[in-house]
């Protein structure tokens, strides 16, 4: 795609290193913001330069946060003496957005990947295990997706903190609410009757 | 979805504004950004303001350009007796990819659409009549897309044009290169039949 202008190619080359936006999505986009008073333009690009500059981590979790601690670790409400262990901030909002969760996170920043060359060291896991040496922490939750990555990542982590006087807890898997059993995934089902619950009737 | 953070906040609402992209999207953008260096969000943000700074429309045809005068309307290998009307810079960008055309353009940028508040006087179209009316002007290509909105701007600009010694055709209809038959929507198929041309071998 040969465009005219080298300042346009050069905000469709910045807006198609987005991910998931291709060279034809990016130039839609910037047809869009040129469409835009000066005004406009300058406060969108503003507010990504903002976000860089002002945007701080957890010093405790490592959740984005405007200031040196969440808005979560510094809820006395919430139970700090439960980890949820975390890949990143989607992840804290999915949990919140349950309403069952009333511990507090850890926000990982990944997971342990070797093919795109991330390891132990690049992830926030010295912190999680200052936390449970200085802190008083009951459990922890491994919350990471179950992807190949995920398990290695949950098991480097239980190798580490096993040796703790530390509960140590996975989400349940199983078959989904809502979910007619006919299409659930073979796998998912097979989990669910390896770890068949007591019936309630009150669940 | 609340944020823990009022610039990610901000910046998750800025680019959502844009076409297509809703707030999931817009937060993984976000955050895609968040993680690269400061320079290269500044670079990032700093090539949307430029583009908008600095690129002009052609004072010909309309079209965006980083000079008064776009690479086709100064090229003087091309054919501006011969304009073909076009949307926006994109549709001249497909036709300049077939390599057949070698006529100049006129960039309407729009369409006329009264459900969206656009007339003939948000487009670029009394610039045209100047150029008809000045310029040497031999035949008008109309290459709109063919919608309710593209037929009403045909429609509007056959009218301003019908009177004046120019020669007024448009894109041919017809059943796609390489569609099946079967599989042609029966408004194009019939098209093709109403329109159909002498058979040649070196087609």
């Amino acid at each position: 795609m040969k465009l005219p202008s080298k300042y346009l190619d050069k905000a469709v080359e910045e807006l198609s290193s987005l991910p998931g936006i291709g060279k034809r999505t990016a130039l839609r986009l910037a047809l869009n913001l040129l469409n835009r008073s000066e005004e406009e333009i300058q406060a969108f690009a503003q507010s990504l330069t903002d976000m860089k500059g002002f945007l701080k981590n957890c010093k405790t979790c490592g959740n984005v946060s405007d200031t040196e601690m969440c808005s979560i670790c510094s809820n006395p409400s919430r139970d700090l003496s439960i980890i949820c262990i975390v890949e990143d901030i989607r992840d804290v909002l999915a949990i919140e957005a349950t309403g069952t969760y009333k511990g507090g996170y850890h926000v990982l920043g990944g997971v342990i990947s070797p093919m795109e060359g991330i390891g132990p060291g690049e992830l926030n896991i010295s912190r999680l295990l200052e936390r449970v040496q200085n802190d008083v922490v009951k459990e922890i939750i491994f919350a990471l997706s179950p992807t190949m990555e995920g398990d290695t990542t949950n098991y480097y982590l239980f190798k580490k903190l096993c040796d703790q006087e530390i509960l140590i807890t996975c989400l349940s898997r199983g078959v989904s609410v809502g979910t007619e059993l006919q299409y659930a995934d073979e796998n998912s089902l097979g989990k669910s009757l390896i770890f068949r619950q007591p019936f309630k009737t009150n669940n």
